[in-house]
């Protein structure tokens, strides 16, 4: 039997609102702060890490934490989900993301299909369709192979696949099986469009439209931008673009595409990335074996994340340790911090992915909280960021809790020795330095050269950023939200939050408007 | 006199501490926020506008933000400022970013040299640099005309040049000013740098090298890296580096360099796009006359902020309405929201620009502050943000405060009519929505469909993203950034807090660590 309470109602969350706080910088320094960072480590799927030893918390908290965990059945709730319960309460649907990477648990049967299967044979059909494009079976009308692929969406249908995109290009030109670039249209701004359009060989390129409903505005008034462009260059729409959407819209009844790849309503578009979402548009690019290793790497997670002690699932210790720093310790705000290019955009997807699933203020049976919920993420690469926005991590009045992620090795192995280290090297070095520094500081009499410290981070280090890694970091983290929001007792899967803004742009557009948004509307020449 | 006290120890805080409240759902609905949204709006440079009528404040806060203005006497000490007082305390500098832009004052004489005399010689200098490379009078080797600048800088000399790039590339594109593509290298990870020198044509390329000091790690590691590429593909360096230095650096000494322009100490890093820093890279990619427009803008918007009247100087009412949210509401994060593809990278400036100058815990006399100061910056270009973290900002348990950037034309002028608008009339609908969504909410019985309101924006309009345009959003930000310092009693100027860091990783590099930094290196297999 499970419970969904509020959080401010569980003891275990009483008691740890009673814990003594750690003073980190006590505790990370000296021979001490070795044992401690050598001790909280865990394994990830992989071979990844997670190294918790500059967190704020102590083996007193831990055990706290694991009782929280208990109390408010986090993994039995994960069970409940990959089983099928409708745990999207908001919009009464499954939440099935994992399903497009693994068989958790039972079957799940839905509407008379099952769902695995389902998902599998999206995906083959997309492997399929992009093996024939990368042998010139498939082939623009003139009979040449496509050397472009555009996606064309929104938010979820962007975010994600963008970031894995990028995070796998230069990996597979390496390797040897970099197939098709791919672009990405996402902005209802006309000049995002443009911009992309005359950057590309239009008669050599695919276009994916990406939408769930099929009838997501910027989308389609981007999709008629590209029709528009490929009819003024002569070329038939119908042999440049494919459609990634749900089997009830209108989308998937059109004629217009190519072909087209399902996905359902218990995907949502921010854990859409290992669905043909993502698996259209990365197939095409890398090839449908490297799809298949990034959800391999996702399904591994999944697998840990199903495991009850906390010190063999990295997800839910992640999760709690950062529940215990937004809700007892006060700190709203977390800064993710790839030391690798490759994840240039992975702080953008995760910003929606955590923002938009737990910034809510009511929990799953509309009730308000009494309680903060989900963080702001922001960051960028380092060591990028550490001549950026660093100096407020460092000495601003709040504190920020750090999620940094390391590599071993590069992803190119092309590098040069300057001052006896490798570019690696100095990138590792500072990771570490950074951790250090944030937790211990260092006194100075001069007070504007002190550190204070006790800045928590935590580090996720892996070999190298391959498919693999990069699907048990994307799982990692979508495992770590949903784990929160079953903490905070929120429905992590709906966004009712975004529907005023649309209905009232449907207003203006249809001058439909008066008081304060008729003046905004007219200062804005619409 | 200028008294340089701290904000808490000023009769006009305590006094805007007193204040009532607004309701801001209330004085934003119906007819009266139609008045106040037309009432509370004041001109900028450069044609562009600050309208701040969905900000939580009204006649009465304003008149205690004039006040504390005056005691704080922030336009004198901008005036101190560009008079060349040594205003950059901790490092004992003078801060002369705007005299690379304009003349506001008096002259300013340092070391004997005229400082105006000199930006405007070095902005002459890279112009008819840049004129000779775009008329094929300094060519390769070959003879052959470049067609490729590559800046390798980071921090100040990566964000705000490539931010502003970015803002210009399409609109140049379109203008037929457009000369030369430019890419930038910023990150020690030498992905960065493989992957950007894989994507230029190198023997047609011109890189820049640019660290005021001539001692940044990652920038000299990045012209190893290029300078590598270019001897393998037996090319001969020297043809093909430029440096942006100061005069006492190394690099100004080298003759491995075809030209050197010069920027001094008294120039910050993150403010340096309108110095050689961003002169020479935006010249050379877009002529310098385009560069110049962009100067003009930024001289306009510091003209403007020498004017006392608050109505009258759109930075220093930001400044404090921004203040007056961070310490007597207690919002500690800002999201800025560019409606605009062309401004994808702005954000990311801001951060470096905001968090670098006030993130800070000391006053400028190095004693600790009894208040915030600078908050976290984040952002993405809309409407993408609308699909991915608006769900917190609508609906989440904390305020954030949005700053709304948005333009009546788009810079390509190619757009498509779908469902009888454009997508530049869907693109101002939505930041005008957003507005009034955020402002009012709306009631709902469905408490997970309900929406508060009372979450402030402001929001700057202009015409078109254009080099003058973009010039006057950049000095504004600054300027705002510098009163905030002002108000908070801060060096916005100097970044003590990235040194402690660059120490730490020395030490990793030459393995001369323990404790948890040993323990962390052996993780990252330094």
């Amino acid at each position: 039997m499970i419970n969904w309470n509020n959080m401010d109602t569980l003891a275990s969350y009483k008691e740890l609102c009673g814990q003594k706080k750690v003073n980190l910088a006590e505790v990370m320094t000296g021979e001490n702060g070795a044992e401690r960072v050598k001790k909280y480590s865990v394994p990830m799927a992989a071979g990844l890490t997670y190294n918790f030893g500059a967190k704020s918390v102590n083996d007193e908290i831990l055990a706290v934490l694991a009782k929280l965990s208990e109390e408010a059945q986090l993994v039995e709730k994960f069970e409940a989900l990959y089983n099928g319960e409708v745990i999207n309460t908001g919009e009464k649907r499954l939440v099935l993301h994992q399903l497009t990477r693994g068989q958790l648990g039972k079957d799940v049967i839905a509407e008379g299909v099952n769902k695995r299967e389902f998902y599998v044979a999206q995906q083959t059909k997309a492997a399929e369709f992009a093996n024939k494009v990368h042998a010139g079976e498939i082939t623009n009308a003139a009979g040449e192979k496509f050397t472009t692929v555009v996606q064309i969406g929104i938010g979820g249908s962007d975010l994600g696949p963008r970031a894995m995109y990028l995070a796998l290009e230069n990996w597979a030109k390496k390797n040897g099986t970099f197939k098709m670039k791919a672009e990405f249209i996402s902005n209802v701004d006309p000049d995002d469009a443009v911009a992309v359009l005359n950057n590309v060989d239009l008669a050599h390129s695919l276009f994916i439209v990406v939408s769930k409903s099929g009838t997501t505005l910027e989308t389609l008034t981007n999709e008629s931008f590209v029709r528009d462009a490929l009819a003024k260059a002569g070329l038939d729409a119908s042999k440049h673009m494919l459609a990634v959407t749900s089997e009830t819209s209108p989308l998937a009844k059109s004629s217009d595409y190519l072909a087209a790849f399902f996905m359902d309503d218990y995907i949502g578009g921010r854990y859409s990335s290992t669905s043909a979402v993502g698996g259209a548009v990365l197939s095409l690019a890398f090839g449908p074996d490297v799809f298949a290793c990034f959800l391999n790497g996702a399904a591994e997670a999944d697998a840990q994340a199903k495991n009850k002690d906390l010190f063999n699932n990295a997800a839910l210790l992640d999760a709690l340790i950062g529940v215990y720093e937004c809700n007892v310790l006060g700190y709203r705000t977390t800064a993710v911090l790839p030391y690798a290019q490759a994840l240039s955009r992975f702080p953008a997807h995760l910003q929606q992915l955590d923002m938009e699933s737990n910034g809510k203020s009511v929990n799953r049976f509309g009730e308000p909280v009494n309680y903060t919920t989900g963080p702001v993420i922001f960051g960028e690469p380092g060591t990028n960021g550490q001549h950026s926005f660093y100096q407020l991590l460092h000495q601003g009045t709040d504190i920020i809790p750090l999620q940094f992620v390391g590599y071993k090795n590069s992803q190119m192995d092309t590098d040069v020795v300057i001052q006896d280290s490798t570019s690696q090297q100095k990138l590792c070095a500072n990771v570490a330095a950074q951790i250090v520094a944030f937790a211990c500081g260092k006194a100075d009499e001069n007070r504007n050269k002190n550190f204070e410290g006790g800045r928590p981070s935590s580090i996720i280090i892996g070999e190298k950023v391959t498919p693999e890694s990069l699907g048990a970091l994307l799982a990692h983290f979508e495992n770590k939200v949903m784990f929160q929001g079953f903490v905070w007792n929120l429905n992590s899967f709906d966004q009712e939050g975004v529907q005023l803004g649309k209905v009232l742009a449907k207003r203006v557009l249809a001058h439909e408007t008066d008081g304060a948004l008729k003046v905004y509307s007219d200062l804005l020449n619409i």
